[in-house]
């Protein structure tokens, strides 16, 4: 049945991508479902079961290496609740918020853009229907649409289309007032109830809770881990040896008290993230691995074509969009390039990536660039990773929040020597002379730049000078209450505020978005899903299959999980009474790449056929030579092909798919 | 310097334990330390810095492979908001609460039994001292004690030192309004204030909050992970192909809103737990790998010593508990020894942990047997595990609620054939004579015993019998109204509800008892802390100190750790500007077992010293020959007497120590 050319013949694409099958199939495998489904569920709250943990723990350990451990980070895990207190400095308290709007009949509760962009986006697609085009929305879930905001085939005025499209164009830059006034104007209402919606409010994304017995201490769930890092700056600087460049490092829990979250793992209100605080000089923000990228082909979507309306990417290496200044520095494009050959290393599909930089109105105030790694998936382009030089907002904000210093002290190899005029008071005349009005003089020429401090200096040395206080009263000065002398100082300690390169990676968009790009069906059958995971990341590595759960096979399989886990290769067995071909089928749903079958010829010679997950080919060989090849494979020593040259190809009777 | 033997001279208890500069050791390396500490704190949260994250992260990762991989357990990543709901099924809402006092004047908040805990020891302290007895009182944390309680010098009666001492033995089974009694009869006020306090109110330990936008959907942070295992038994049990026994774990972030917590990682408000839930037969409730266990001596304290006052320990083998009935069953029994394996190989001292078994008054009503593993620290013996077989009770009530069935469907391998008798009416004949009688007279008869029905067959055989309803009515019944009949039955299914035995571990008390079980100074310094950590589990494997930050050194530097990283031994290069000296001894607090030196003779000879942490000693090789000493030891391939014999001993002139 297999040969070894079978490798090229998978035809991945022979079925176009269904994703309600997806989710039928991602739900029948437990990889996740709804939490509490058996209390009626919540809304944006998800389980991972034991193939969804494992692929998740996978990916977090593929990034603690790619990261963490190559990069000598410094890892946190600091708490998810948090005091109120550093969320008001953080900004959180008062700008964490998104608005919603009330049916004005049922009291429910609708996210105001979310709400303008499904009707508008609806009666467009009315509109291409009535005008005969094609039917397809621009962007974004079909599903969601056809479920929350049908509309039917109307045709609109020309001039209204283009006010619509202009309105979805700059949605992000409504203020909740602005959206209750479209609202009115263009009659949007609860596309589930046709009733009328009411002011948007204000709604804060943070759970609340409180603190302690006494009911008095307000806490919030992070809904990000940055925080924690920025508080413990010190206590990080110190551990690093007081230098800079370095990053922390945390993969954690975090929450959002999302409004209306319907969009599976893509949209959820407690999610893990990993999360990147690279701290350096604001002077400097070269990076001496740069080299090892410069030469990375990336996609970008620069923030000038997308202020000209356009969405038409670039390609270029990241080396020549940082020196043309697309991208602001070369520690920026350092991670950029680096979260790159993460996202590809575990799956994700290069040509369905993107870097989209933030635009002028969209960055918050106090940011440099930033940029947004989007994926794209059957939502249309999706934020994965974000990728932000945020400046020194964050340590200065909490800095002077506290009163403590949040600085690096960089002892200068060079003191730098700089010579000042400087006024000399010889304060025993000057309390004489002038009384309580000594502090008005001090201060009046202690104000004074270097080219006034001269032109006092001219007239003492000629015997006197008059200086003017604020409120217009003059003064005679003379060489007995000050001189004005030349000094030279010498500073050899710099204090400064390093900046923060910010990765900051949504795993659960992530990983949804990976199965999603690792989905197929076999030609043949489109009942046969296969999910392609890449063995790094793979729940299960290698499926070990018995011809049945009689005892006599017993042995074999007790050797053969012993040898894989003995090599470090996480391997499952399964001994259930149905057929090799559906326990196969069930593990291609799984991910798993490889498999093992042992029948009654492994009983009597010690072979064992080795099978390939997306071509179904087969080779056998002896137990050991089968571990080994499957060893060097899951640790990806070796392709496929090259497996195929060291066994054999099995053409053996017995059937096993 | 060093000499073969070195590994046999270190003494490791030469300075006494000293918790205060454990402490400072672990705050001042960043271990852990209070969250938003430059936001002055709050009780019970901390965050885990560089080498505390890196040695949970090393405990994590054994556990997983300790548990998960070994016993093929399914892992579950669940969500920590949960609705209310599933707690108030579970219980939590009604009871997971503990009894709070506040000062009368000040509104401070304690906790209640805590309070008299402390209050009474302090006086028997107290009492001793007068008595001219040893001032140790009988257990837990000196410092606290001395802090919250201090008592004077003041001999008691000998029947208050009775009282006191009974009081303080059965603690946990006072109520409230018992403690508040006590407060009262004791005069047992705030230490910190002398006030009076008020009477006890319970407190929920659980932090709640709101989901969704509306504020009507209440919801709180699970204190346990159990939950989200049970809730998706259906789909665990799918995943298992429908069979027990099987087991879920999950590692993840807890939280309980502790009302004074003081006591460290100890008692902490947000925290990891790793659990595992076993789901097992009822009916057989033995472990197939029993026999790999039964051998293992464990060290027990049953709930019959305790009952009869005594805290004598016994030693024992499993298999010999679990004959003997002292431990339930196999499958409990297997579990305690897993627990201690593990614990054992993470570093914990053996001979400081014991088995403490629940009362019948301090167990769940639904248990049928739960042990704590207690491990001896510097507060007393702490529960850091706890492992109990708690039937049926979970899957039951959830079930019950939902009215979603929580069951194994068995196919028996025989079915079970019964036979019986049973009533077969003529429902014609019934009514006609018996109208609205009817359905009490069925009733009636179907309540019937066996007994009572073949005593009915025989007299309706005779041609008529006479029954008597609830109220004493009596009717007259003939074979044309009922008759008794055997009947065969075939069952081939069996439901069950699987009881679920559950450990459960609490990983910031096991770490934090780890790094007091590892901690001590050396002979000639009390100054100089070591934390001998196994490498399993150190933070950073190994150091790699090149004599300066000389550019000379870097191309070694380099090479060494990308040999090490390449092996998967997670190094740090520390090439910080003081001495070799000053840098081991930071090392030696972090725990990093191996060092390697990097000095001129290397850029020479390529040759590096190899030092082991504990017992300073220093060996010489090539680079490749100690590389690879140093990945077998960090592997536990071998010990540091073999590392000896395969490498020379180090006494160059250049001391490094």
């Amino acid at each position: 049945m297999a040969t070894t050319d079978m490798a090229t013949t998978v035809n991945k694409t022979a079925h176009p991508f269904d994703k309600t099958r997806l989710d039928a199939t991602l739900n029948r495998r437990f990889f996740y479902a709804p939490a509490f489904e058996i209390y009626g569920g919540v809304a944006g709250l998800y389980d991972y079961g034991p193939p969804g943990s494992a692929l998740q723990a996978n990916i977090i350990d593929l990034w603690r290496k790619h990261f963490i451990i190559e990069e000598g980070m410094l890892e946190l895990d600091t708490t998810i609740m948090t005091p109120s207190a550093v969320f008001e400095t953080s900004g959180h308290v008062a700008r964490f918020a998104d608005w919603m709007v009330k049916d004005s009949k049922t009291g429910d509760v609708l996210r105001a853009d979310h709400l303008v962009k499904n009707v508008l986006e609806a009666r467009l697609a009315g509109d291409r229907e009535a005008r005969g085009l094609e039917a397809a929305p621009p962007s974004d879930d079909k599903k969601r649409k056809k479920k929350n905001a049908k509309a039917a085939a109307v045709k609109l005025d020309d001039g209204v289309v283009r006010e619509y499209e202009s309105i979805l164009a700059q949605l992000d830059n409504y203020s909740g007032p602005e959206i209750g006034e479209l609202c009115r104007k263009h009659d949007i209402r609860n596309p589930d109830t046709d009733n009328e919606v009411g002011e948007p409010q204000q709604f804060n994304l943070m759970f609340q809770s409180s603190i302690g017995p006494t009911g008095q201490h307000k806490g919030y769930l992070r809904p990000e881990t940055a925080q924690g890092h920025f508080l413990n700056f010190n206590r990080l600087l110190e551990y690093n040896n007081g230098r800079v460049p370095f990053a922390s490092a945390q993969i954690g829990r975090s929450f959002r008290n999302e409004i209306s979250p319907r969009a599976g793992l893509l949209r959820v209100r407690e999610f893990n993230m990993a999360e990147i605080e690279h701290y350096v000089d604001p002077e400097d923000k070269r990076h001496p691995r740069f080299k090892e990228v410069r030469d990375l082909s990336i996609v970008l979507l620069d923030r000038h074509i997308q202020e000209s309306g356009s969405s038409e990417t670039t390609t270029i290496t990241v080396g020549e969009a940082v020196d043309k200044g697309i991208i602001a520095n070369e520690t920026l494009g350092y991670f950029l390039a680096r979260i790159y050959l993460f996202l590809i290393n575990i799956g994700i599909d290069p040509k369905r990536l993107r870097f989209r930089q933030h635009m002028a109105n969209e960055m918050a105030h106090y940011a440099t660039d930033c940029w947004d790694v989007e994926i794209h998936n059957s939502t249309g382009w999706t934020e994965c990773v974000g990728c932000a030089d945020r400046a020194a907002y964050d340590l200065s904000v909490h800095s002077n929040k506290t009163g403590q210093p949040l600085v690096v002290r960089q002892a200068l190899k060079e003191p730098i020597i700089t010579e000042k005029e400087v006024p000399e008071w010889n304060k025993k005349n000057l309390g004489k002379l002038f009384k309580k009005d000594s502090a008005v003089i001090q201060q009046v020429v202690e104000s004074l730049d270097e080219a006034g401090l001269l032109k006092l200096k001219g007239e003492l040395a000629q015997g006197s000078t008059i200086v003017k206080s604020e409120d217009g009263r003059e003064f005679t000065l003379t060489p007995e209450v000050v001189t004005i002398e030349r000094k030279t100082f010498k500073q050899s300690i710099r204090d400064f505020t390093p900046n923060v390169i910010e990765p900051s990676f949504g795993l659960g968009r992530i990983l949804y978005t990976l199965l999603e790009h690792s989905f197929w069906s076999r030609e043949q059958d489109v009942d046969r899903g296969v999910l392609s995971l890449p063995p790094l990341v793979a729940p299960t590595k290698v499926l070990i299959v018995p011809l049945s759960a009689r005892e006599e096979f017993d042995p074999l399989v007790q050797e053969i999980s012993a040898k894989l886990r003995r090599a470090g290769v996480f391997s499952r067995v399964d001994d259930s009474n149905t057929s090799i071909g559906k326990r196969y089928a069930r593990n291609d749903e799984l991910g798993t790449p490889f498999g093992l079958t042992i029948d009654f010829a492994s009983v009597q010679n010690r072979t064992v056929t080795l099978r390939e997950r997306d071509t179904t080919d087969q080779r056998i060989g002896s137990i050991d030579e089968v571990i080994a090849t499957v060893t060097d494979l899951v640790f990806g020593n070796i392709d496929w092909a090259e497996a195929c040259r060291r066994l054999p190809a099995y053409d053996g009777v017995q059937a096993v798919d």
